[in-house]
């Protein structure tokens, strides 16, 4: 990887060349922990792609930052924790507003030629209220003056909320990268999950193939995680090109680095989960369409039963299958076959060997469901439904 | 009350005149408590109408009183607590079809004239494994010698599981009454829920006039109760008609009846559903279809972090919010009002009264969501997700 123009030591978003970002501090957490990221895009090139909740209660940054995707450039991405500036109507998407247009002020008089237009917003944390504005503008300030090629791993600490550990990748193409952060830890679910995702590549591209490239990706990965079946109102994945590298990959070469970023980012993602305490790989084969595997994954990772079940390190196969009967999938019940870490504890529908021998002591947990419909599969990660899930989740507004 | 033929002290399944009943302990339950029960119609009618599980992985009783139901007359029910029968194919079945002749033998041995085809037969408990037929056929023997029209009671105790407390009603008509009894207390959802009810009516009334009748009252009770979104491989809700006081209700009234019966059944299984600390009546009103509604119940019922919240006694309306979003039903997220135990915390899709006001220390908690869109309305009920219901299904198998 010695080709890589990555600078030493630099992580995520700035991994890539032509990026610099910065994370401060600026009150919007009563922890007094770094809450406010920027991340500024200094070209040659500014090409974005963007994918954003299925919800249809969006946050005010979702809306405003889609039509900022809509436009030819994203020069420049600034987050929040702290407050989501969810279900905070007009004036919330005033906040947005004004927070894209301090932004671009700031960067423009720092020698960055920006418009409001051409910055991306994404805020994370409690739904309902405003932001407190007067911390967050001067926030920005403060980032922008501390907007450095080593800023991605304070960027990635400013976005966390009850994440308990920032998660950033690098993956290397063959010249240029793609890097990136993510936070989330609850609410994670299909159609994406409260989690926000900023990804950069040097690499040289338009944002119609960043655009095929994150779909690609985002559908194979986020959109296949599914910790607690609970969609988000402020979920976003952008990514951006600087074109620094002077290097245009093919369209395969730059959708693999993609799908490996997000499912690196997706992986930190499942094993930081809110409470949980397994990392839990649903395997669906033998069926007839991917379609009726994503279904079956799904139907498998949002089952309660099954989730409480695996926290107590039981491989109850019984639910397993009883979940999988609220499907509409292809499959005949009697022909159902599960495994539980490799230990085929069902077959045909009914019990095979000991459920004894399931070692589900350690953290990652596989259940392959064998349907015998046809020949797709797919894969779904969910976790653990724990007593430190309910704890936490029951405590977070109060 | 006084004209109704019930006996002094009876309640559920033999409150109504011609059915007698027992429960009594076969061995089936570690515990040793009543796990075997008997229900039997001794006339002079033997109509019958039974709504089954939706789930596609169904126990082999549920597939066997499936082809009871299609025949002419049901004459007993027999139900058996301490295991499922689910997942267990072709020898399953057979356990199912051996208790079904061997209590057709019993009981025609005791002057009742029936054939296994008029048994119905219902089980619950673990899946995956076979009864043991050992001590279930004793038990029925048994049962059968202790039938009396004071049994309500023991059959009752005699089917639950998880259950803290037995679940009958009695609803009175006009000279004729529905009682009736049910079981359940986790795997509570849509298309039922792991729960076992038998409703006994001495009204004449053919099964037609019943299958009506108990449709229209599950569609309103039974399907509306989403405790934990996990469909159960067993549920079964039988009504079976004595015709014994001679009076034939309009059907109006028998539908009227038997919803009330179910109501009832319905809220005690609410009420004691496994770990809960709430009961929560979710009323989604100004829909634009009762499909819309339901759907929109639905989604807060199952979302975890609502139910969460929930149990912190946290009024947090923007998970409610978020799960809104995630349904088809017709709305606009700036006008959707929350109210609280009738604290209106959100309108408009933002915030309103303050959050503080909302009482949240009772069992009893009512979320009203008006989705101004249109006239429909409907309700949904559900529980919190509290510790106590992750650590009961963490160790219930193991």
């Amino acid at each position: 990887m010695s080709e890589l123009p990555v600078s030493e030591g630099s992580v995520g978003v700035t991994a890539a060349a032509g990026f610099r970002a910065a994370g401060v501090a600026a009150g919007l957490k009563a922890s007094g922990g770094l809450d406010v990221a920027l991340v500024v895009n200094d070209g040659p090139d500014a090409s974005a792609a963007g994918v954003f909740t299925a919800n249809r209660v969006k946050a005010a940054p979702v809306l405003w930052s889609q039509q900022v995707l809509r436009g030819p450039a994203v020069r420049a991405v600034v987050l929040n924790s702290g407050g989501a500036n969810a279900c905070t109507g007009a004036p919330g998407f005033q906040d947005t507003h004004a927070t894209a247009e301090h932004t671009a002020r700031v960067l423009d008089a720092a020698g960055i030629s920006i418009g409001a237009g051409e910055v991306a917003v994404c805020s994370t944390g409690l739904i309902g209220e405003r932001l407190p504005m007067d911390k967050l503008l001067p926030g920005v300030d403060a980032a922008a003056g501390e907007l450095s090629a080593d800023g991605g791993a304070p960027a990635a600490l400013a976005i966390m909320t009850t994440d308990t550990r920032p998660k950033t990748t690098v993956v290397p193409g063959s010249g240029w990268c793609v890097g990136g952060m993510a936070k989330g830890a609850g609410m994670l679910a299909p159609g994406l999950a409260t989690m926000l995702v900023v990804l950069t590549t040097d690499a040289v591209a338009d944002s119609e193939a960043l655009d095929a490239a994150l779909r690609e990706a985002t559908r194979l990965t986020f959109d296949r995680l599914d910790s607690d079946g609970c969609m988000s109102t402020n979920d976003t994945v952008l990514l951006l090109a600087s074109g620094a590298s002077g290097i245009a990959p093919e369209r395969d070469e730059l959708t693999r680095a993609v799908t490996a970023a997000c499912g690196n980012l997706a992986a930190a993602l499942l094993s930081d989960a809110e409470g949980s305490t397994k990392d839990v790989t649903i395997e669906v084969t033998g069926a007839a369409s991917e379609a009726d595997a994503v279904q079956v994954g799904r139907a498998v990772a949002r089952n309660s039963l099954v989730k409480t079940a695996l926290f107590g390190n039981d491989p109850n196969w019984g639910r397993i299958l009883a979940a999988v009967g609220t499907t509409s999938a292809v499959f005949e019940p009697d022909q159902l076959d599960v495994a539980v870490n490799g230990v085929w504890v069902c077959r045909g529908g009914g019990a095979a060997e000991d459920r004894s021998k399931v070692d589900l002591t350690g953290r990652a947990v596989t259940i392959t469901i064998e349907l015998h419909a046809g020949g797709e599969q797919a894969t779904i990660w969910t976790n653990d439904l724990s007593l430190a899930y309910v704890h936490e989740n029951s405590a977070y507004s109060t």
